[in-house]
């Protein structure tokens, strides 16, 4: 199911679709940590995602965990802690990330 | 030659560097279009990027001509008239549009 668009494109074209949901500021550089490094802690992903503001990266979150590509795992109860786990429709952004770094390296 | 980054993420890390480059709002439908229907004039992609602003188009042409992943092509000289075409370094984004309309197909 597609979630609801905000501040979308407003096309009927699979890349926009795509984009309006992983295309705002930091996005990608979440997915990247997570598919990269694995489940992580919002303070993982504060400490390496330099300049993002606190309040940018829980609504990056939110809106990827509405789409369902990332969900909160807890590995504790007392008190209650969670990480963030990409979901099988997250890990198929793989490609994505993957051909974005292959232009970096080769440009 | 890697361009001057603006707003950048300031991160030494080639999908940063990618994005730093095209992540910005738009930018990535800009080089849909033109990898899609080959050379476009301005009012080709206002036309067809509905919603965008003109500032934000130029503002977004400029950048790509900058980091010579576009170049204006003069096709009359009198009045000068031009079009937008993807040079080598653009073209070779090609495989990060596809794997964002595939996962958009997809989902």
């Amino acid at each position: 199911m597609r979630s609801a668009v905000k501040s979308g494109y407003g096309q009927d074209c699979p890349v926009a679709h795509t984009l309006d949901i992983v295309g705002e500021r930091w996005t990608l550089l979440i997915l990247r940590d997570l598919l990269r490094q694995g489940p992580r802690k919002y303070q993982d992903l504060e400490t390496s995602l330099v300049g993002i503001g606190p309040n940018t990266l829980s609504a990056r979150l939110k809106r990827l965990e509405e789409a369902e590509i990332v969900e909160r795992r807890f590995y504790e109860q007392h008190p209650p802690r969670a990480e963030y786990v990409l979901t099988p429709k997250g890990r198929a952004l793989g490609p994505v990330l993957l051909a974005l770094k292959k232009w970096g390296e080769m440009y």
